[in-house]
């Protein structure tokens, strides 16, 4: 009755437990604590040392921010469990055109997270590693597209390789900040390496104190960016999905602030003087040559002592989490596409999961355009966040905006647990407040700092969905049954194109004999008389039961002078289906396709705009398609974080009743 | 008996008259007075102003050179009036490789001759308008594209516009030249503008005076290139073809060394100072940032005053001849293509002369491969000379060496007209000798002036073209008819694929209907709950007369299921044919291409996997599909060139015969 249970148990098998989930969707959020206080002081430090005493204030803020989003992740966790995240909840509370928004800030968001995680990821390797300063940006597009070609390979991310990097990276920036504070508390404060230098200040007026705080907490506020990855996941989690995806959500969220607290205090305690512009610094000598070190590096190297085996483990950790980071957009962006494809903004293309071509695409996609701004900002970490976190902050205001009104409707249409909708409520709604005004803060700060570009891209993404929609819908009416379309095609004659005698034009007609149609010919394209009279013979010879006719193709195009001889037969024989059977080569290698049935293909074509024809592709299988049967399916990148879709007990009993309807 | 003979009259009214092809072939060994003069003088003056006194002897030198290869080619248009030139006499004479290795140096050619002739048309531009001088690569790889785009477009070269530009360059050169002999002959010689500057020269051992003079002669030999033209299209001639091919080719021969010998004449008397660096010049003092005006620039200044009407106007022709030879080679490249894939050496796809999307690959290949070398080389015009005369007298002494074979078969063949095959024999033996002669003292001259490039990339293109012909003779061998290969496919089964009720599936169901297979079922793969549901219940509602059987896709893979379902049957049913039945979408533009059809092309590309299947697409025309009905054709580029393949008559006869045989 309930259908053999074993499938539904290994579906469990494949899910995530929260040990390994932890480390998959957290390396987006932890990895920001690589850049996050970092580009925090870096923006204080604009209006002089004097600032860096607003750097507590200003880091408890971004704390806070922290807190209040983790918090209304939960909820959105709970109320969504389906991992549509902030789109879905847009999209289903505040309408299509909210909806968009939220995914063309994601779209944008996906190629951000892989140009800053990388450009973040190569500063701290060239921290550790100084020598390799005058290949920053060529490392930097050397790690996409080394991302690329593991992602286009087949990935299975669930493997324990994936967790260490995380779990690594925790465990010693933790170690680090302990034995910082200790070292403090025992009299023996760490020193950083730029402690020493001044800096050289900008002259900032009352206003500009303000603007400048504002700025510092919105560079700041980069160490939210990641914490939405689980509501995008919460199917791939075990049972209960929802407590577990929240459990990790709450670890993953109290870990970040630790960090990011913690580093912030060591940083600050060891004196990090970490400039916009190298030469700001009083006493950098060589600072148009030599780049600042890393804040992490700094700190590192204060607390272990520079070049110490710990040193190196931080910064291998750091570099190392930061990839897996802009990994997961290689995860989330594909994964994005088929959402928004079942909704049909993007080419349903997108929506077959085992389409390796398209998931393919995609990557190439973001691949290409991260590279392109790895480029043009020369892996300028600080320049990138200026873009980043526009689009973060605009997919979080929408998507608890969408919950405040979840939890509106829920309290209108009466509910059974009030109190907990009531809390719901609250939680986002406070979640909006901060996000929105965060975003205002966000826009009015980075805008004239690039953040424009942001502004300029996104809205064309936002057309360009809405009218891949529009295209659909009008294509489902065009082709949507009607009383009026009357269909009733009668007679049946098939057409075997002949062009060489071989193996393929043989089975093509042994096909086509077979079907035993109402009538049946072979024709000719003649081009090379040569090549005719060869095939007349060869014909003859081999005793073959079907008329063969020749047309006559005098400019060397086969394709129109086929078309009208269909046409004319059809103006015959009334409304009869012509069957126009084709061989048609399968090959194992894609070369090789530039090498086989283009001129079938464009006969194919035109033959397909004229009345009443179907065309049968006999295909013909080359020795080298041996090759396609060999291909062993590898897991597609993002199977893990999204989960194999649960199918209903239902289908089992279908699945019997449709058996017994087979025919014959 | 004879047939309609409008359809061969109408060809000879395409054919091209003497007045016509001599602009539509000369422009490429017009243009070469461009630029080629100026470069023989340049590698004089690098042993400082006492070696242009050499400079008659070694023009000398290269007129002979031209008149010899003229009356070459001459031959080589009588011997083979088919338009395969170089590439059909090495080959056809020579064997396989070596025709090989003319078809690499000719597509190497092709590039150069677009890279040379537009940065010299540039080069000439620059010299009228200095101001344009920073966007010298800009402009260059602007025309390029300009070029490409008006190709892709399509083009008849025939029309008049294409044949002023030549006939001006010629005729305004010629009147300079002979305005300035006659103002020298009435004591007022023309002075240039450079003629004041002293050269700061390089000292020269004996030794190297030689290799300076075989260098200077080199560079003047570019003015041989475009001259093997005529051959390849000798078919695009009227009647008598071979006649009038040799009397354009006479002409234009003529015609180049009048102008090649007249332009260095005057430059001469002038006493035109061109440096291979400007700033070599004694007394030129912005030599950093002004460039050196062209020769020819120098040369109509001289004579007609500089900023007159006439300067201008030899500076526009000039110009814009450079810019025809240019675009002869995008007529040229997709032409050859198709040669070498009638041969079997390229994708048999270049071959079908309409497809209008191969022609434009090939044209995009050639449009970015000489972008990128304009980009490389800076558009400099004395670099890319280089580079540009070792492919042409590869092609040159090969054809030349196979003329000599020709030659020699026929007299031991016996032949009728023995003196004249005789005099074939000396004359083609001259130019073999001749231009291996040159093709040596080019290659010790020039390859470590950036010619090793050219080395390096043709025997990779000759690999590549050896490659796919030995593909193409394997797949030949595979599909060869075979007594031990046995066909006999009984038993007729069809399946049409339904996902949603609408049209196109309807229409596919009527025509499987219509076919009347022994049996049909319909199949839907159930991925979607609702959609299954909703699929059944219509599928009841209009009383279909076929039985809807349901497959599950627990995966959402629809191919695979469908794939086993399929193998079943055929393991119950023996060796029956199945018909897949899919409904297919015809689209418009080509951007609707990425909406749809990918998931129905997916699951067709396995269904070829599986024996005994057939997939017959039922085509569903959208609304915008319209649009395919409304593209007029536009003339393919180089159709004038080559000439239309003239049928022979017996076709007509074939026709009526294959209508009597007809069936029904």
């Amino acid at each position: 009755m309930i259908g053999d249970p074993l499938p539904s148990d290994k579906l469990e098998g494949q899910l995530l437990s929260k040990r390994l989930a932890l480390p998959i969707f957290a390396s987006d959020a932890l990895s920001s604590v690589a850049y996050a206080p970092q580009e925090l002081l870096m923006i204080l430090l604009v209006g002089g040392l004097a600032f860096l005493s607003f750097a507590p204030w200003v880091a408890a803020a971004v704390v806070l921010l922290l807190v209040v989003v983790m918090l209304s992740y939960r909820q959105l966790v709970k109320a969504y469990p389906s991992g549509g995240g902030d789109y879905e909840v847009a999209h289903r509370n505040l309408g299509e055109k909210a909806g968009l928004i939220v995914a063309s800030a994601l779209l944008v968001d996906y190629v951000l997270t892989v140009a800053v995680s990388v450009a973040s990821g190569v500063d701290n390797i060239i921290s550790a590693l100084p020598f390799l300063n005058p290949w920053r940006v060529e490392l930097a597009i050397g790690f996409v597209v080394l991302l690329m070609a593991v992602n286009l390979r087949g990935v299975r991310e669930s493997s324990k390789a994936f967790a260490i990097p995380t779990y690594v990276f925790i465990a010693s920036v933790a170690l680090m900040i302990v034995v910082g504070l200790a070292r403090v508390a025992l009299g023996d404060a760490p020193v950083a390496e730029s402690a020493q230098f001044g800096v050289q200040a900008e002259n900032i007026g009352q206003a500009a104190v303000i603007l400048l705080l504002l700025r510092a907490f919105s560079s700041g506020c980069s160490a939210l960016t990641g914490v939405e990855a689980v509501s995008n996941g919460v199917p791939a989690f075990r049972t209960p999905k929802v407590r577990n995806a929240q459990a990790t959500l709450v670890a993953m969220g109290s870990i970040a602030i630790f960090l990011f607290a913690g580093l912030t205090a060591v940083a600050l305690i060891a004196n990090v003087h970490y400039a916009e512009d190298a030469c700001h610094l009083i006493g950098f000598a060589d600072c148009a040559t030599t780049p600042q070190r890393s804040l992490m590096a700094q700190v590192a190297a204060a607390v272990f002592g520079n070049n110490s085996v710990l040193f190196f483990i931080i910064q291998a950790a750091t570099a190392a989490v930061l990839l897996l980071a802009a990994n997961t957009a290689f995860n989330g962006f594909p994964l994005l596409g088929s959402v928004l494809a079942k909704d049909s903004y993007a080419p349903k293309a997108l929506l077959t999961r085992g389409d390796r071509l398209v998931f393919s695409n995609g990557m190439i996609i973001l691949a290409a355009a991260a590279s392109l701004i790895l480029l043009v900002y020369q892996a300028n970490l600080t320049q990138l966040i200026q873009l980043y976190i526009i689009g973060v902050f605009v997919s979080f205001t929408l998507g608890q905006t969408g919950m405040v009104k979840h939890w509106l409707r829920m309290l209108r249409e009466g509910c059974t647990d009030r109190s907990a909708v009531i809390r719901g409520l609250v939680i986002n709604a406070v979640g909006a407040v901060f996000t929105a005004t965060v975003l205002i803060v966000v826009t009015i700060t980075k805008f004239t700092h690039g953040a424009w570009l942001v502004f300029a891209i996104m809205p064309v993404l936002w057309f360009l969905m809405l009218g891949v929609n529009r295209y659909y819908r009008d294509v489902t009416k065009e082709v949507e049954v009607d009383p009026t379309t009357t269909f009733g095609a009668s007679g049946d004659h098939a057409i075997v194109l002949v062009g060489k005698m071989q193996k393929p034009v043989l089975k093509a007609l042994d096909y086509a004999i077979a079907a035993r149609h109402d009538s049946i010919e072979a024709v000719h394209m003649a081009v090379d008389d040569e090549q005719t009279a060869q095939l007349e013979s060869d014909w003859r010879s081999m005793n073959i039961d079907v008329p063969l006719n020749i047309i006559e193709s005098p400019y060397r195009d086969v394709a129109d002078p086929l078309c009208s001889y269909i046409a004319k037969h059809r103006a015959e024989h009334g409304s009869e289906v012509v069957t126009v059977y084709t061989p048609i080569y399968i090959v194992g290698h894609w070369w090789e396709t530039f090498l086989h049935n283009h001129k079938a293909r464009r006969i194919r074509k035109k033959l397909m705009l004229v009345h009443g024809v179907t065309v049968a592709l006999v295909p013909w299988l080359l020795d080298s398609s041996e090759v396609l049967y060999g291909r062993r399916s590898r897991p597609l990148p993002g199977q893990e974080r999204r989960g194999e879709p649960v199918r209903p007990v239902k289908r089992a009993q279908h699945q019997a009743e449709s058996v017994h309807r087979r025919s014959r």
